[in-house]
């Protein structure tokens, strides 16, 4: 790769920040304790990076999403570039789309016609409202595309200034906004210069502070040099007090997030951005993916992204550009598990979750949070647990049983698990997808449920119990057998009843679960038992009763030690395949 | 937002990294000077995060596609947990598929069992194997998956290390490695006592270096917090001229990225992730955007990129989920813009390269590369500059301009540039869409090159000159009016000619310019003019020769004057539309 070509853009943007006297910089060691102020600029910096930029009814549509999260500062467009934005200030200015606690922001170069244009469009607002200027001021744009040097850019600047203060400085609800594009690549010293006139100029008080923003506009440096910067800026800015230092990253090397919270922490109050990140190239960027990274870490974003899915429909429809499956917090995968650890710790924790929360007597959705491998409850977004753990070939015990616990409300034992996720992982490779919890299902059945081989000779099998004594009744190869066992229970009395026809298997553990819930609720009994090979193994039995359910699963292990143990000669094998399940009838009141 | 819940995660994470008598943390000082090693993890980490884990024929072509690009560690599968992963591996035994100078590595818990069968997949390789045993180690996951304490789970993950070194250790080609899984969300000092044991148990040296990967398993905090923790290990590790410090990124919070860079800024020396960034939930941290990042600051990723779109198309293949349009270096849109100032810039910036690299006699490939808006030559990543400028509503004249240009092969005046642009966004603007450069010529012929209006009685003009002599033949309202002007040129000929029947116009200006290259090139000339009405206007020709365009711009122009004087009740106004350019005719020899 010719990576030498690039040498000499990177070593400009450093900033020595150390000064003599000066401590070192201060952001490493900064917290993150409140949120900054959010100013989504889909409406304007997004917007113009769509293939088909936002017609009216899409720019209502997203601007009333965001007054509705929350936001209170919104950039709605650039009205001197494009008559769709021009109609839509003038919407806003005719009221009744704008409530009046939100700050509209207009943007627009230092040129007078645009200024112009632009107070223009503002006529009326009874908002308060920003009108941000922007000029590029690093060296590669003043000698390539503005032919200025520092001195007539600083002039070029100022008289965009003064034009504004003309235009617009007399109307009360005003307050100014300077850009100095491209700043993570402007020498620092002019970069401090020029936002220094602006605030001598526009005369920056508390009372009515003007914003600078120092644009990240094409990233080009790891985002500690970025965070460099504001720092230098944060700690030099004359006026300092009348100044909200803003923020505003893009996103070329992948780290405009990082740029962004480095920022705030090297003392950066603004931040503007857009919902998801769109913008040009490789977006702005992502507003909500900050937020949310606050309230990860238990600071209150105050913006509200209770219905994500919502706010991701309404974002997706007006830029025309669908959220990958990753995207933080967002993206349709980004809840979902499908490797076996993660699934069983997930598991776990989701257990340890509500028992906690039980034990605690508060909702759910108020405990604290610490389910390993997800950083923020799903619930906080208004997403449920449902999909986040998915199985396939990769996936182990956990999420498998955890696909059967929320789909069919079945509790498997941990050895049945471990048992299971081997059979499933067989068919997960043949299949090479995703499996449901109905194909997982289907699995148990066709392993536990179903003829053993389809040679067992053990037809069916009932107990009739009564008391302490209990009435068993075999049908072996065509003929019928009865046989009372009195002082044991049913199963014990069904095993020794087998064992005399010679099909023995000692019962190493048998659980019982519900499958479904309330009056549909069916039993599954999974029975553990060893054959006269001496392996262990399992056999299933569902049925409306309990005892049922037991009777088959007792029935198809004894099938499967018979026909197992036939092929080493041994033990009764005297038909063809029967199916055990089917056959299995139990007397009223059994269970 | 219930972002009180996440209190406590935050609040554990943070290292305190100066300690009495040491120097403060020195990583915001550091500068990336070389790639670290990159080991992707696409066929584990990734694959297990594929609701369609990798079949045998996409794992081998994903396999050779690293190879391809570079990458001399790979991880390449979980041979303990699938067995397409252990069959994966027993190919490579087989040879013919790793090259020798690529280390080959696989993944294990630490349990006995898995382990040995990890070591049976890897037998009779003749590559350098690393074996790469986890275990997690934060205080939720010991609590709540692993049920173990502090001391029970070092004794378990030494156990694991012994029965490696017991099983492996006696191998030549083999070296181990460990994860302290969540590292991130370990306390600092368990992280360091278990790292510690494990190179002392392995006896970590510099000829048979422990590789220690301390994996963000799930982002929790800005990066700086884990380059921190990264550094504060750094530091203090034992052996460590034996120990190969390993990053493991997650991108939970959109910054796997940020921490990777802050990371091998604070001593990391390779890193683990994925091309283009799969892997669980939000995926792991992206290789490809991570190498870019190095090359786009004069950094050799070592890693070959000059095909990112044959790269992508690879990997999305295999992975079956495709890359965001905005995903950094190789998304569709991230070459683009579509904003009027960022064209224009760009445009200048590349004319600029073009000029400089010629003068320098450099090809456009090596010249040092410095164009606004792009942060690295699209053509290093084999992408030409074709698609960089789209346009629509949002766009200016620098956009429209270079694609006429690149399209076409015009050159057009600025000032029609300005002129052309307010039309282009009117279509743009009632389209809502994207414009070609097909649809922006089509809308110079709609507005410059056809019928003024349907209206112009000025049906056609020829202009026959001859040395200083030219002839003018007119054709107005059905009459046809010849005039012969010596001493002047063919047009200022016409103007006269069109003056003297009511037609005036002043010409401001008239430019040539050729559309198309070579033989089938014709001329466009475009003319800027005042007509009665005091107003600047323009009008194009377009033909095979200069003075047929020049004369058909003028004519339009004359005819546009006219229709306009009309409106105000002056100059000719005799007959029904008519089509001023097709009857236009010039003389042989004319240009």
């Amino acid at each position: 790769m010719p990576s030498h070509r690039y040498r000499d853009a990177f070593s400009r943007v450093r900033v020595p920040l150390a000064e003599p006297g000066a401590e070192a910089r201060r952001w490493p060691d900064a917290r993150l304790t409140r949120a900054p102020l959010w100013v989504p600029v889909d409406l304007r910096d997004g917007n113009q990076a769509l293939a088909e930029p936002m017609d009216p009814t899409r720019k209502r549509r997203f601007f009333e999403l965001m007054v509705g999260m929350g936001y209170t500062e919104i950039e709605v467009g650039y009205p001197s570039a494009s008559q769709t934005d021009y109609d839509f200030v003038r919407l806003i200015a005719e009221g009744g789309v704008a409530p009046e606690h939100v700050t509209i922001v207009v943007f627009t170069p230092a040129r007078r016609d645009l200024i112009e244009r632009t107070v223009a469009s503002i006529a009326g607002i009874e908002n308060e409202v920003v009108i941000h200027m922007y000029t590029a001021t690093a060296p590669v744009w003043r000698e390539t595309v503005l032919q200025r040097d520092r001195e007539e850019l600083r002039e070029l600047i100022l008289a965009g200034g003064r034009d504004l203060l003309e235009l617009a400085g007399y109307l009360p609800n005003v307050r100014f906004q300077f850009s100095p594009e491209v700043f993570n690549l402007t020498e620092p010293d002019y970069a401090l210069e020029i936002c220094d006139a602006m605030t001598e100029l526009w005369d920056a008080r508390p009372e009515r502070p003007v914003i600078l923003n120092l644009p990240a506009t094409v990233e080009i440096a790891t985002p500690n040099v970025y965070a460099d910067q504001i720092e230098y800026m944060h700690r030099r800015l004359a006026r300092r007090d009348g100044v909200i230092l803003s923020v505003h990253p893009h996103n070329d090397r992948g780290t405009g997030v990082a740029c962004a919270e480095l920022a705030v922490l090297a003392g950066a109050q603004r931040v503007e951005g857009c919902i998801f990140g769109n913008g040009e190239r490789t977006g702005n960027v992502d507003l909500a993916t900050l937020a949310l990274n606050l309230h990860a870490q238990g600071v209150d974003p105050m913006i509200d992204f209770s219905d994500i899915d919502g706010i991701r429909s309404v974002v997706e429809d007006c830029n025309r550009l669908e959220l990958h499956p990753r995207h933080p917090y967002v993206g349709d995968l980004v809840h979902t598990a499908f490797s076996g650890t993660h699934q069983d710790a997930i598991r776990k924790g989701l257990a340890e979750h509500r028992e906690r929360a039980a034990a605690d007597g508060v909702p759910e959705g108020e405990a604290a949070w610490r389910v390993p491998y997800l950083p923020i409850d799903p619930a906080d977004l208004g997403r449920d647990y449902a999909a986040v753990i998915r199985v396939n070939s990769q996936s182990g015990k956990g999420g498998i049983a955890h696909l059967l616990e929320t789909g069919y409300g079945i509790e498997l034992p941990r050895r049945f698990q471990i048992e299971l996720a081997g059979r499933v992982q067989r068919y997960a490779d043949a299949s090479g997808g995703e499996m449901t919890s109905a194909e997982l299902w289907s699995v148990l059945e066709r392993e536990y449920l179903w003829d053993p081989g389809a040679r067992s000779p053990i037809a069916s099998a009932s107990v009739d119990a009564s008391g302490a004594r209990s009435e068993v009744t075999l049908r072996i190869a065509g003929a019928e057998h009865r046989s009372v066992h009195a002082g044991t229970g049913p199963i014990e009395a069904l095993t020794a009843a087998l064992a005399s026809h010679g099909a023995a298997i000692e019962v190493i553990g048998l659980h019982q679960t519900s499958v479904g819930a309330g009056a549909g609720a069916a039993a599954l009994s999974l029975l553990e038992f060893r054959g006269a090979d001496g392996r262990t193994r399992w056999s299933a039995g569902h049925d409306g009763s309990v005892l049922a359910a037991s009777t088959a699963a007792v029935v198809r292990a004894a099938g499967t030690a018979v026909v197992r143990a036939a092929g080493a000669g041994a033990g009764v094998d005297t038909g063809a395949g029967v199916d055990t399940g089917a056959g299995v009838r139990v007397g009223a009141g059994a269970d």
